[in-house]
């Protein structure tokens, strides 16, 4: 066991680690060629421009201006400076909430580590338990203050079943203030938002085949008999799968001869040659740049095919359809409703926003779905149990016993400051090792299952990253032991003996516990802020590839946030802070200053950096909390371990009232406040429609939404005109709005929606204007 | 253990008192004066009158026709003889869907005997294991056919394995069917039927509070704004809980009054005299006849005040109210979506039916609900574990062993015959005199709990029901002790050994279950068809209060089926079934007995003597299917222990398999089929709007739906009055639909909605009439 000087040397070495990410991270965001990296997200809303562009040659590289190097942690309150509304209209709703995750940790963790510290660490230093037993029993000084230190029996466990209900209480009453503030914050945000496509359509999935009809016509049928006074119009779904791998395959062609063309023009002595084998290792040489343009020309060839073929074929239309109505209160009666006697078909959801489509999952039937979701049921069961093995043998080496037993030659060096700097990192750090490639497959799983939204993907992913960072982070690190050990002895153990088994270790791990937050958290956020890979690959990129303004801009896309790996490794850090919080109070400061970090942190990289794909309105809320009181549930289930292991046996009832009452809370919060990130309330879409309808009386829908759900394979190329189109539709409207008259019996201008998909715009519309 | 011949004595004894309890059953049915009790549904229809009205005086009261007592067995082909359909039209839905719950029972357990005879008894009965330990155990010939009679880590035990697939493919293959089938007619039902209030109607509840306006005008303004094409009217439901209470009294003083004037007139010389203390035993004595006259008339004054309060304070006005529209459509759509903002305000959920409503719930608040129900789930487990504390010492005095030690002075007589009685008979016969208590209290409980339809109030009193069953029948059965020495030695044990445990005393405990189904199962639904508590109770009314005819009605009041006590019994033998089938093949062919019993004796009495309360169209369904999956689940687990008991563990992992697909078969029937049983889907009631509006294009919604909600207090008195109404206003719109017109300004005539309640009424129609 690791003494205090050991984590002295880890906290000093973290700390270090930190402040040098951070000194780097000031001097490279100071480069003006960096620029474009650190404030990526100003570049994409174009509020900010590239400093190249003027000044001296080497003023173009190199921050000259020494001053500015002094304020190296200036970015730190201007991180902080921007108001959360500002933050919402700036990054979205998703990554405003996203940052109050880290916010509910230091509201919960501050005001829990003064009370630990004021009422349970003079309760536990006073016992001269683990003095008396310091002989044979190597303890640290941290388990002086923590329960260890108490004898068996003792009554002054009482104490700590009563910090364990204020704990709780308080925990509670955050999430519920949390959740209430999060639920207004997503309502107020549908609400003020402006019009979006998706308030007013619909997915259908599961339309029946019709021997008679086109799907297209079905669809139109069935909404025009069943919703005949709000349905406006829909567009079937296209499988276009394999036309947007053709679309992606041509643009990596382009890439390359763009990297060929601007090759040729540095050095024109020499045409670049390549080889046609794999990898380019092998085959026939031929002319880097001829080869490519050819083989763009064939592609370019097979995509308009493969388009027309999508647009006629009838069977590449999917029987699924976004249906769009007239008002929103029509949208959200059809979300909320069953269509059809068979409860597979016709089956309606709200549309996600178009950027929020994951489209080759659109065409899976029902039944399928079904099927595959029982086999990643039981495919990430194996994963999450037997996954471990390797870790397992991995950790048992890079402890030091472990080392000095493989290698006893390494004994003489392993000594005083190298021991500790190894026994600090090592186990943390081969454990992250294992992770990153985890949530890869983690998504693959998540798309076989046959989510049709980024969102909710993402939202799937993190709940198996959270049970598998349960089971194989905490659990394993907990009571020692791969997972597979773990299911084995939990199957063979009794029901109360597994919470004392888990309750027993927890004390013992502390070290081991504040070492990885050092080491995961402390560090790897100081890290976040370097944004070390895209730094790199974007300055390859810019050296590479970028010709024009337009390549430079797609060169820094920073990417997002990344929910699905995030926020299951801040439940971590929830998990241990409360399952710590009665048992070893002096983790507590280490998740604090945790939490503090992260929040600066990702403030910083969510207003200048990160740019969310899509919008979903906070939707994982209810899944964060969730988790948030599964962590409370399991602190308390380890604390009755603990206490039985300490002949409290008869202080159980209390904390078994506890967690009946935690889980009655959540059953309360989940009716209370989980429909507002579920269901659309007919109140609030009908004040809004009003309101619209007030405004803008004369606002035409139908071409606002013909197209907003088309495959964006084939948006792109439309885009432009669209654009043109919009601003056409706009200004008309608000200008001339008597024109539109003239319009309403001839059809709409056929370029946008009979040109880029016939099948899409071959029902008529047969009914009314929609400006009722 | 009871041997072969303490069985043969049993099952010998329990045929014969069925028989016996068949020849009272024709014996009594063919007499003319007992004609109400056993045929009361065919009067209560109208379709059969008194007998006694006609012939000799004798023949009033016996049957004299011996021909007709030799056909004593006749009552079962008839019971078989109505089909289906118009066994619905007959008794309704919910009993002929009840029905099909034993038939269920044939249809699984019929193959799974004939499968386990042809293929486990043979493979049981072919080993010795049991005949060479015949000396130490006394084991019973049953055994012989079970699985106790395979060795130790056999290859024979495959076959079970084997057969416990083809068991389970069988059971979810007919459930499948069956579920299909009953959600077929739900929707044909529902389809079919007439019109109904509750199709149009809507039950909000928790209307928030306003300053401003009344509940019944914020709840028209709300439905205005936010269903402005489908709202068409609403009553707000009333705190008549006091009124209610006052008139049962009134009418239990003139039960007493029509006794005492009975009396009075049979025997003019003396007038009836009574005390007025408790229970008539002390007090002082005065003229029954006057002081019951007297007592009337001052509940009838109190009634008249009561009934004035209720409807003009504003705090009797609950803030509830039924709200009807336009069309099934208008009404499919506000019971499936959210309404506001707030997800505790403005609940909505489809109104039951105005015989189903429950109405001294209907004022219950949210937030109490969530706390009530945390009360009711902790008590109801307190009572489960705690309860078999007296059962349990009861039962084991009911040992032959027990009994000798108690009583040994009676040990010469407890000896051959009399000892396979007791033995045979008693355990069971404990346990269900303890049981016929429960059903009231659990009752009790979910009327805490604040279910707002009497249907629910059943279906949460089964689950509760057949909760306590499994734990107080089934476990204290199989593994001896209390329930609470259950829970101690489930908490106590690993994970892996409870499955053992159960799996290893479940063979043990064929034999006491065979008489448990003997005794409870074929006596009790022999028992059931003699009537005899109605029949008794119906003869003593008749005797001392039935003066006019419609007292005669009242009295024969067969009551109603009673989900919340026959569906959990009837669970218990899928459970012992399902559990013994790959066990103890020599158990099937006593529950196949049990459901072919069951069946004809139950559907005899649906068409001859129950009364539905209500109609729920069969929403239980949703219920039984569950429990019997989980009756499946459980054979699953204990045929794992008994296998891992047996040396077989290795096999584990095939039963563990079956255990996932089972309950993923359950996840499967639950996407499809349930939304059936919860939801009305749209296409649905868009239909049968557009077919009733081109039927009938001018019948006038409004006054049909006007008060078909107000609370039966305020109904009763009213009664004659509307029907009249009713029928004028059918007859007219038909014959002279023109006449409707001049009506539409006049508002309709206010002896309905004005006499009976004016704040029910007082929100005049301020929108168009809905004929569209």
């Amino acid at each position: 066991m690791a003494t205090l000087e050991d984590i002295g040397v880890a906290a000093a070495f973290n700390l270090l680690s930190a402040l040098v990410f951070f000194l780097a991270f000031a001097i490279l965001r100071l480069q003006p060629f960096n620029d474009r990296v650190y404030f990526s997200k100003w570049y994409l809303k174009g509020l900010r421009t590239s400093p190249s562009r003027s000044g001296a040659f080497v003023g173009r590289f190199v921050n000259l201006d020494f001053r500015s190097y002094l304020r190296f942690l200036s970015w730190m309150p201007e991180a902080l400076k921007m108001p959360e509304l500002e933050l919402i209209d700036h990054a979205g709703l998703d990554s405003a909430v996203y940052l109050r995750i880290y916010l509910i940790g230091l509201k919960i963790f501050i005001p829990i580590t003064l009370l630990a510290w004021a009422v349970l660490v003079p309760v536990n230093y006073t016992n001269n338990t683990l003095k008396s037993q310091l002989k044979n029993v190597t303890s640290s000084d941290i388990d002086m203050l923590s329960i260890s230190n108490i004898p068996l029996g003792s009554d002054r466990l009482w104490t700590h079943i009563a910090v364990a209900y204020a704990f709780t209480f308080w925990t509670c009453y955050v999430l519920l203030k949390e959740y209430e503030a999060v639920a207004n914050m997503r309502l107020h945000f549908l609400q003020s938002e402006k019009r979006r496509p998706d308030q007013f359509t619909v997915l259908v999935q599961n339309v029946p085949p019709d021997p008679d009809e086109s799907v297209s016509e079905s669809v139109e049928h069935f909404f025009l008999v069943n919703h005949p006074d709000t349905y406006l119009t829909h567009q079937v779904v296209c499988n276009a799968n394999k036309l947007a791998k053709l679309v992606k395959t041509r643009e990596k062609k382009q890439n390359w001869l763009d990297y060929y063309q601007l090759k040729y023009s540095r050095n024109n002595a020499q045409r670049p040659i390549m080889k046609t084998g794999f990898l380019g290792l092998c085959g026939e040489k031929v002319d880097a740049i001829d080869h490519h343009i050819s083989e763009i020309e064939k592609l370019s060839k097979e995509i308009t095919e493969e388009r027309e073929r999508v647009l006629k074929d009838p069977k590449a239309i999917m029987p699924a359809a976004f249906v769009s109505f007239k008002s929103r209160w029509g949208a959200a009666v059809c979300a909320q409703t069953q269509q059809s006697r068979n409860p597979t078909l016709w089956l309606t959801e709200w549309a996600p926003e178009p950027r929020d489509v994951y489209w080759p999952n659109l065409p899976i039937p029902y039944v399928s779905l079904a099927i595959r979701r029982l086999i990643m049921a039981v495919a990430f069961f194996f994963l999450t149990f037997f996954f471990m093995i390797p870790i397992a043998s991995v950790q048992a080496l890079a402890s030091i016993e472990g080392l000095e037993k493989v290698a006893p030659f390494l004994r003489p060096i392993i000594k005083g400051f190298i021991k500790s700097v190894i026994q600090g990192i090592l186990p943390g750090l081969v454990l992250k090792l294992f992770l990153i490639f985890l949530p890869t497959i983690l998504m693959i799983m998540s798309k076989f299952e046959g989510f049709i939204s980024l969102s909710s993907l993402e939202r799937r992913s993190a709940t198996r990253y959270y049970l598998f960072n349960f089971v194989n982070v905490f659990l394993t690190s907990v009571v020692a032991g791969s997972a597979m050990d773990q299911l084995n002895a939990f199957i063979n153990q009794s029901t109360n003996e597994i919470p004392r088994t888990i309750g027993v270790a927890v004390p013992l791990r502390a070290t081991f516990f504040i070492t990885y937050i050092m080491v995961d958290g402390w560090a790897g956020v100081a890290g976040e802020i370097l944004m070390l890979k895209p730094l790199i690959i974007y300055h390859l990129k810019n050296f590479f590839l970028v010709k024009t303004e337009k390549d430079r801009e797609e060169a820094m896309d920073p990417g997002s946030l990344g929910f699905n790996t995030g926020e299951p490794q801040i439940q971590l850090y929830f998990l241990l802070g409360l399952v710590y919080a009665a048992v070893t109070p002096a983790l507590l400061p280490f998740i604090v200053i945790f939490f503090g970090l992260a929040y600066v942190v990702f403030r910083h990289q969510i207003i200048n950096v990160y740019n969310q794909e899509y919008e979903s309105a906070a939707a994982f809320w209810p899944d964060v909390h969730g988790r948030i009181i599964i962590a409370l549930l399991i602190s308390q289930v380890a604390l009755i371990g603990l206490l039985s292991a300490k002949h409290a046996a008869q202080s159980a009832p209390f904390l078994i009232a506890l967690i009946v009452l935690t889980i009655w809370f959540y059953t309360f919060c989940k009716a209370r406040y989980e429909p507002a990130f579920v269901r659309y309330p007919l109140q609030e879409a009908m004040m809004k429609d009003t309101l619209e309808r007030a405004r803008e009386p004369n606002f035409n829908l139908k071409p606002y939404l013909q197209n907003a759900y088309v495959h964006p394979v084939f948006k792109e190329e439309d885009e432009e005109d669209e654009d043109e189109f919009n601003y056409k539709l706009e200004t008309e409207s608000v200008l001339v709005p008597t024109k539109r008259q003239s319009r309403r019996n001839t059809p709409v201008p056929s370029k946008m929606s009979g040109a880029s998909s016939p099948s899409l715009s071959e029902v008529a519309p047969k009914h009314s204007e929609p400006t009722n």
